[in-house]
């Protein structure tokens, strides 16, 4: 696995029980899963050297996130190693750009958009869509980063020259390094997000997880719940669209689907080709965890059943909190709550910083989401109240 | 942790989701748990030097097996660390002797017993309790080593002199090595045996999940089923005896209390101070799982839910087959059954060795049993079948 985040953390767990010797390529010793795992080696994820040396020693890569140096992984798929996702799905997620074009060629829902290279395309696409519009960096950006909404074109066009953007697609052509590309979108009125997780396998054998209601507040995923508060109309079309959409993407292991809800009409909004936040809620709360089907996935197992084990599974991120506590200092009163699951990830306290999440499973959504934030008061920033 | 078998392994996977800097002391760099922490010292468990120099970089000191220097761990508490359990209570589980004394001295139910450390005491002993009588080492025995039926003074015989035990009590009084006490006990016609676990701070505060159907083969665990198949009676008979059993042990962190049940009445069969094989089905199958309340509990935090997640949680031992199979090669097979929870233990395979474990969650004992037992003999020895 190259990256060792959080979600390396949780997948080294997953990799015990099933007895799958699980390398890690961590970019510091620091890094949350190098700290719990003996197999992991020090690597940059951008270095095709680092990269090749790496996989040498494996049977199958996967990754912990997508920024990594997409040509080396073609050229270790190329020597007969397996890469699981390819590099080609893990392009929807690191190319917003070309997420929304290919997704738009087969077909999938998706908010009105244009990829645009320079301030006239820009400001041509906000007036077409219209105003407010969502201006998203093609590349680069996630848990909020590389996101603006904007109101006038007087806000576009300082965001233009803060970003470096070309004024006309003739004006880098003498030689300046071109800005980047940008996806203008309508901002949507929305009345909730949704994400599915699908574990594909290589032969297109997959196995969905229940829709996943989001709750994202500026950007950062706060809490997800299962079941999701949707009518079965749209549940079966959430289901549907993420289907088609791993299909496009090529995925193999999870493939997280992060959906719009506006007016009734789903959309999409962005992929993730590997274990993803929405998710965590799995470990308790599934049959088998998004890391055990992601292991399963990509080592070419059968897939595990995605069934939920309660009426009501919530799980909240615990975000630094801006006193900058650490969240191990509170755990005594976060279990004082004893139906909570408390997982944290060892990083270091940063005001805003995912430290770690709790799950809770009840009866009731209302029960899990009660207890879940009366845990995350100690362990991090409260949950702003949200309905 | 003293030592790194696959209690420890599975605690490693729960440490690392509280965040707890979990360090393990192993005998070999190939133990089960060694294989997959970052933070194991190799070391002998009977060594005083290896444990304290251990135990000088430990707040708490816990264990994954019982065979560990006692006055050590005796000697380490007296400097100030605490050891969760501590050496007294780790005495029950080495010494059954001491444990059948001490448990009858507190008027807990125990089978018909008497201990002996000669032959004239134990050919006594049996005539006294009546043919066939059940013969056991006090010190040294598990998974059914160290226990013997016997239906005749002649084998009687046969045993005390292989086992080395002393003609009479003054026969050993020349200076002879004195052979091994043994405890003489009567054969029960058993009904089903049960387990109990129990966590349990320093403070007293316990948590008890719910009661555990054992069903042993030749003396090693070969399923637990959750619940029992008991009466509502013994099910509170068997609570209220583990509870004052954990109480008289002093246990600090998991305690299992393993018992017979025979013509209706439960009596004490013997006690584990660690996680236990019949509570691995709480990984999956309880909102706290075993191993984190172990952790909570010798780390001195609130103990987490108990409660059972499915109407039946049936979990069976993968014990190495006949042919020698690697268990690691049948994974596909096992998994193509998606609600079959695998856990591998990285042990090389050997006839009879315990090597991992299957869980499964159902509305039915008999649908989780069916499921576990196909999913077992994929990966070892196949489950007689047992009503």
């Amino acid at each position: 696995m190259i990256g060792a985040g959080q979600l390396a953390r949780m997948t080294h767990q997953a990799a015990i029980a099933l007895g799958l010797p699980l390398k890690i390529m961590a970019a510091t010793p620091a890094d949350s899963a190098a700290l719990i795992s003996p197999t992991t080696t020090i690597g940059d994820p951008h270095s095709a050297d680092d990269l090749v040396a790496f996989a040498a020693g494996c049977d199958v890569i996967t990754v912990d996130h997508e920024l990594v140096n997409l040509d080396a992984l073609t050229e270790i798929a190329a020597t007969g190693t397996r890469v699981h996702p390819p590099a080609a799905a893990l392009a929807f997620a690191t190319d917003k750009a070309h997420q929304r074009s290919a997704f738009a060629a087969s077909g999938l829902p998706l908010p009105r958009h244009r990829v645009v290279s320079n301030a006239a395309e820009a400001r041509s696409a906000a007036e077409a869509i219209g105003w407010p519009v969502v201006v998203k960096t093609s590349r680069g950006g996630y848990d909020g980063r590389g996101v603006w909404i904007i109101d006038s074109e007087a806000a576009l066009n300082r965001l233009l020259d803060d970003l470096g953007v070309a004024q006309s697609a003739t004006s880098g052509s003498n030689g300046e390094t071109p800005g980047p590309v940008l996806l203008i979108e309508e901002l949507l009125d929305l009345d909730l997000e949704l994400a599915v997780l699908v574990a594909r396998r290589a032969d297109g054998t997959y196995a969905q997880y229940p829709v996943i209601e989001s709750i994202q507040v500026d950007g950062i995923c706060r809490e997800t719940i299962v079941p999701a508060r949707i009518t079965s109309e749209i549940e079966a079309t959430a289901l549907d669209v993420a289907q088609r959409a791993a299909e496009v993407v090529g995925a193999v292991g999870i493939i997280a689907v992060e959906l719009f809800v506006a007016k009734g009409e789903i959309t999409i909004n962005e992929v993730a080709t590997r274990p993803h936040n929405s998710g965590h809620w799995t470990i308790e709360g599934a049959t088998t965890s998004q890391f055990t089907n992601h292991l399963r996935a990509v080592a070419d197992l059968p897939l595990g059943a995605t069934t939920a084990l309660a009426p009501a599974v919530v799980m909240v991120n615990i975000l630094g909190a801006e006193d900058g506590r650490d969240p191990h200092q509170y755990l005594a009163q976060a279990l004082e709550l004893p139906d909570v699951a408390v997982h944290l990830y060892g990083k270091g306290p940063r005001p805003g910083r995912k430290l770690g999440h709790v799950t809770v499973l009840a009866d009731t959504v209302e029960a899990a989401r009660e207890q879940a934030h009366r845990a995350v008061a100690h362990l991090g920033d409260p949950v702003p109240p949200r309905p």
